[in-house]
């Protein structure tokens, strides 16, 4: 179901000298099914995450922002699907921890440098002695060129695996970045998204890695909405090995600026890529909001719409019922604004203007585009300069189905 | 498919002395339909209302909120479903001042003593030709005991009219609060309803009035949500025509607490009737969120889980999958929220306690409670003395295919 997706193909993920992948089928929810991938970084490698900002997170996400707190270099990434470790108390931290624990037992690392993720069903122990009985096969499997089935092992609802690579040149060497995601419901990152790991071998201080992914994050997976829950377990990683020579010292450099781009750029494709596979989506919407007086308020009318679901739905059916897009710009809480100045477009057709229809508005233009696949809600707000980009999928009979079904 | 709501016994709904009403077909969207509804009110009624936050509010909304500020007594309501009037700019306001034209016409009263309300699609122009001429055969219809087909003439996906009646003492005499309400999809009322109508007999200044249509509210129609959706139209009116003699004078008289209360249990109904007939609705949901700070937090939380579409599915589909409770109550927006502190109970089940699932709980209690038709979601903060309760439906196929399906 998923709109204008299709797996990556495996040489088009460029290895990222210094980290290695290693996948296990561990049987945490289901038998036979990849489950737990295992992520090693060369020594002195350098890590910044950034996670939900749901007060229930998750244990793991505890666990993340203590060790990356602690400020050790990074030497490894562990991630279970199945089961999410949260909503798991005082439990759930000593689960996180042990895996934590074994991970660096049997990669001769400090416990510290390693990173723990989780994702699936909320408030259920976490099977942490199918964790420790699967992690030596993937320790087994640790290659460089295993992002495809990493991509695969992080799946839990997603129906394509996410991946995506670039090649630029810093400060005269080749660099890599190669990144992969999971997600599919439960999707309104709030500073992170579901699960997204980043790599390059480029070299970065945290500090100056910290600012590079927190840029790429609100141009991509915060600018994102399939349902509008916010996950418990929403993180988004990156890692640099150094590996490749290529060192990046200062924030106001050509090479910082590019690496940013490149990361921003793939990071773009993830998140899009999250959305184009959201559950039961049948279309991909992208919503511009311009002329606003600040990023926040387009962002307000962006995500208002795109959580409606009587907007969603509309969608779902290919119905221009594009009343219910006003409604929806009338209730994004800006207390002060005047109808009369807002234009609506749905791609090149003009669908409102003045504060209603437009006069040269006609039902059979508005249904030609509700026909397409990808479409583009473009609302002038007409009162300032302010823009901001939100991307999101409709509502249709499957996700109903997909969430009612979820543990069966 | 309404939960177990049926409708009201005809003879249930006693008549407001003062207080006509009259019913036609008009054709406005569908033939054979009563899509048009006229009430007349007894010389030197007075009336109150309130009405949606949505800056796209329809026109009718704004006629009624300058009709009723200019201060001259109502003396008649005008209602069309099937067209909600709404972002339809200049023209939408020429229709609704032209309706009132012509039905102050049709009873001899001041244009400005007629309050105009629309209900149906967003967007379209209203066929205001249709109105006029279906006016006459309102006029002629009109009679005291009409009010269950004025529930019915001002339906549009609701399934069951929604109309409640009360009788009390004031002041030695007998008075009556009767009223109607419609909506099912839409809902997420701020400061009104979709469309509700009480009329009592008693007599109170328009000032009284005002104040007790607030405190009816905020219990009543400013705690529900089916969607989150709120729409262009909301509005919540009381009108009294003192028919019956009983004058209330002060607001801190027990003949005002008396149809105050009287008032808000009606509301309460007529609220709830609107949930257990929500789009799609399988179950009603009673979340009750104690211990707050404050009441504006625990509305927050209880707002926070009637709206993630993936606890409504789990409600759906009768699945404990109660973990998506916890992650909605984590991402309410309470930032200082401690999850340690947090107990939630699904009817007489202890599910969380400790930040995590209760020791105690086991998944068939859950299971057990998931079957019934009518649950509360009781959530304990553990962190002040304010408490606060919301009413919603689960999300179902039929929500999808009712709003997919809506214009066919």
């Amino acid at each position: 179901m998923a709109v204008a997706l299709t797996p990556p193909a495996r040489d088009a993920l460029h290895p990222v000298p210094g980290a290695k992948l290693g996948i296990a089928c561990a049987g945490i929810r289901k038998a036979d099914r990849k489950d737990l991938l295992l992520m090693t970084l060369a020594e002195g490698s350098a890590a910044a995450g950034r996670f939900t900002r749901n007060r229930f997170c998750a244990a793991p996400v505890l666990v993340c922002r203590e060790h990356l707190a602690a400020g050790a270099p990074m030497r490894a990434i562990v991630v279970n699907t199945g089961n999410a470790n949260a909503g798991t108390g005082e439990r759930g931290l000593a689960d996180a921890r042990a895996t934590c624990a074994e991970v660096a037992r049997l990669t001769g690392v400090g416990e510290r440098q390693v990173l723990p993720f989780s994702t699936g069903v909320i408030m259920e122990p976490l099977p942490v002695d199918r964790i420790v009985r699967g992690l030596p096969r993937c320790v087994a499997d640790l290659r460089e060129d295993n992002w495809l089935a990493a991509a695969e092992a992080i799946m839990t609802t997603d129906t394509v695996p996410k991946a995506a690579s670039r090649r630029l040149r810093v400060g005269g060497r080749e660099v890599t970045v190669t990144g992969i995601a999971k997600g599919a419901g439960m999707i309104r990152p709030d500073m992170a998204t579901m699960l997204s790991f980043v790599a390059t071998d480029a070299g970065l201080a945290p500090g100056l890695l910290r600012g590079m992914l927190a840029h790429a994050c609100e141009q991509s997976f915060n600018a994102i909405t399939v349902d509008g829950d916010t996950s418990t377990n929403d993180s988004f990683i990156l890692t640099a090995t150094g590996v490749s020579g290529a060192r990046i010292e200062h924030e106001d450099s050509a090479e910082y600026r590019a690496l940013r781009d490149a990361l921003t750029d793939l990071s773009i494709q993830l998140a899009q890529a999250i959305v184009r596979d959201g559950e039961g989506a049948t279309k991909f919407l992208t919503l511009r909001v311009e002329q606003g007086r600040s990023r926040e308020e387009c962002r307000k009318v962006a995500f208002a719409i795109a959580h409606s679901p009587l907007v969603k739905t509309a969608f779902f059916a290919s119905d221009p019922n594009l009343g219910r897009i006003l409604a929806a710009i009338g209730y994004a809480g800006i207390d002060d604004l005047e109808v009369d100045g807002i234009e609506l477009y749905l791609d090149e057709v003009r669908v409102a203007s003045r504060g209603g229809r437009d006069p040269s508005y006609r039902e059979q233009d508005g249904q030609r585009v509700m026909q397409r696949d990808e479409i583009t809600v473009r609302v002038v707000l007409g009162r300032g300069s302010a823009a901001a980009t939100v991307w999101t999928c409709d509502l249709s009979h499957d996700y109903v189905t997909i969430n009612a079904e979820y543990r069966t």
